[in-house]
């Protein structure tokens, strides 16, 4: 990941900053599992699997957080 | 997703913020698995699972405190 | 839920701010199975499975970090 | 609950305020589960199962974020 | 646990705040399963289940907010 | 772990932050089990495996709450 893919944590709007939260959850399972092959065979399995699913939802929620502090929550 | 779903983080009161987590932790899902169809197959199945249940409570919990940050514990 | 359940999350105590945290991790749970029914019989399940009252700790606690914070940890 | 269990988050030691965060993890199970004689039975399986003393563990650390925050970390 | 074990959050830097935040795992563990005689066993068992490890790394990380935070994140 | 490997949690920019949280991740496991070679034969399993691969995004979106926050969202 040589390339820059994450500049700023700041975002124009709440939703960006979701999106942005969606992202980094899906780059924390890329630095486990780098192989895109392997990471598009698994996705098969796990989109199908509520308890993952919801799982997925949490790491975003955490990132929100992060997101939103980062954007003083879009007060400013 | 182009329409906007999350122009703000403030609600009007505390009751208002839990149902915006909810949503939030709703829309965590959907990123991950866009298909309507398939959402609601499996909705069928976590809805009787405690353990996901739960889970879903917990996501909640998360975005609520996000959403209760932003909006200063609706002190002001 | 039309009616109002959540209009402050102001607590006299700390302990009255635990038992308001217990009712968001109730409510997290009611806003994902609406039926009283169902959840009823759920109900005789999990509080005899002990990963799940852990877990259901685990949300209280959650949301006991957002009450505390909204009462500025009761210092007032 | 009548009783009074928690009448405050301030403690003298951050030793202590660890004691208290265990002690709000234990309530937390306990407002699920209130009965003493099924807890106790329960105790026997789950203090042998490790994943389930780490899930304790682990909302034992986030009461201790709540304490530690409310004893503004002891600085004082 | 009579003695001193946590006289202080403040150490003098990140990696022993590091540190610091496993033994406040690894004590999350002891306060539900105080026997060392137990807990030798149980650990043949979960330090070769990836599940767990990842689990322990998490209490770890939430403990490691808790004191990054208590030491003002070595800023000072 | 005589060596120092975690000097300061500054980091230049907001990627260099989240690769320091998937460090402290690793470690996290690696205080847990300290022997690289079981850790190997191990990782085998856990990158196949989605739920564990979740729950390693999970754990660095937990560090990289406590990085961004000692960088003050790389704002300054």
């Amino acid at each position: 990941m040589a390339e820059t893919w994450l500049a700023s944590l700041r975002t124009a709007t709440p939703q960006e900053g979701f999106e942005l939260a969606a992202k980094l959850a899906r780059v924390g399972v890329k630095v486990t599992q780098p192989s895109a092959e392997v990471r598009d065979k698994l996705r098969a399995a796990y989109d199908h699997d509520t308890t993952q699913l919801i799982a997925s939802s949490q790491v975003i929620a955490i990132h929100f957080q992060t997101v939103a502090a980062a954007n003083n929550y879009w007060r400013d």
